[in-house]
């Protein structure tokens, strides 16, 4: 896959459980932060779209665990971005830096709701053509 | 669907975020907790099986969002399990108290590692059984 | 101490980290929500007020931790609270429950925040003293 | 004061709350993270540690709130250590790098557990000191 977009995180010990490994929720986490980045990138601001009415939400997510992070691991988090339908679904895969190898395979479909309604929001198409994210 | 196990939750008000609803990640955290709960309910215990060599891990996760919890929200994660070839997998749907209304609905795959290998435990196969969560 | 509240919880495994414990900074979450039920006791509520332009924020905390609390314990925070000047200071402790040992002892600072100035909310105020929470 | 150590980061949308902005339990989070990667700077690692019956634990920890860190921000948490009694100290402050304003002040109490007993480990007591982060 090409990828478009890429965030580099460490764990941090906290975010690891009693089996000493990441625990499998914070993965979302790290997704949900490159997700942030990603817009961010071509100019938008997850908060700011908030507070002007405009929230994309998950509607729904796959992740597939290949192998574990652990304490002191280092890991980039390569993104894609699709629109399918209404949904922009983003294809995010995690890979240990020190092997490369993949950790996580995800899949996250989202939906804007403008003003609490399900819908398209022309800022968010713009800026996403506009930074080459989306394609015709 | 028939549902073998119930935990009941309150959404504590450091799970929402920015847009004042559930952060995605805490679900994971909710269905995690309900499975931990399911298993001591037939007398496993996932510390105690982790520091005996053996560590339930999720392969996969698929989680439809379909309504928000938000601040003051009860809901109960009702959960089946069901075996598929040496997996686990674990059908866990949450429900917003107030008005029973489907708020996420998701499937988990899970794989024992005992001692660090893809394997079969027979004491988890015991008590699952013994506690008739799962049938032949 | 004499507690006007106490609110009961259970550890789950996520909020355990690698030393097989309950990370030190969840306690500050099992305070907040225990605060949050204190205050939900009395009438209010965290959101409400928030979206009222009213927030309740921790301007200090201390925590002093003495026994650890791990997977499967249960635990109560009992909590005071008094007027010190314009703060609201809770006096917040955690015991297990199983032999009734202290497990943190917590001081936590907050004041109002008004329209984001520094302030005195009525609301709080009437419901605080109404709940018999404060005295004169 | 003089730091020893300083650790960057930004902050991450998942941290912050209802009210828009950190979570007063992931300044904790921060602490802690930059405590480890203090630790390791000097060839330590909390893993390594634990792995080998070597636990540091939080005893105690003060945390004085006076700005809120949001959305986008990025700071840096500014650490020192000294060594009082059979503790460990952390002085651990955060600045917001936008403007270098003070946004935490913390102390952080840690003692160490040999084998499950309150205790002085060799090894930490050399790193720290051939590190320069202690010194007589």
């Amino acid at each position: 896959m090409v990828y478009l977009f890429s965030e580099e995180f460490e764990v941090r010990d906290y975010e690891c459980d009693i089996q000493g490994i990441v625990n499998n929720a914070n993965y979302q986490h790290y997704m949900e932060h490159a997700r942030h980045c990603l817009i961010k990138s071509v100019g938008l601001d997850f908060k700011n779209l908030h507070d002007n009415g405009i929230d994309v939400v998950v509607s729904k997510i796959e992740i597939a665990y290949k192998k574990s992070l652990t304490s002191g691991d280092r890991f980039v988090c390569r993104t894609n971005v699709k629109k399918e339908g209404i949904r922009y679904v983003f294809y995010q895969d995690i890979y240990r830096m020190s092997d490369n190898a993949l950790c996580t395979k995800g899949r996250v479909e989202t939906v804007a709701l403008v003003d609490g309604k399900l819908g398209v929001s022309e800022v968010i198409e713009q800026a996403l053509f506009d930074g080459k994210l989306l394609t015709e």
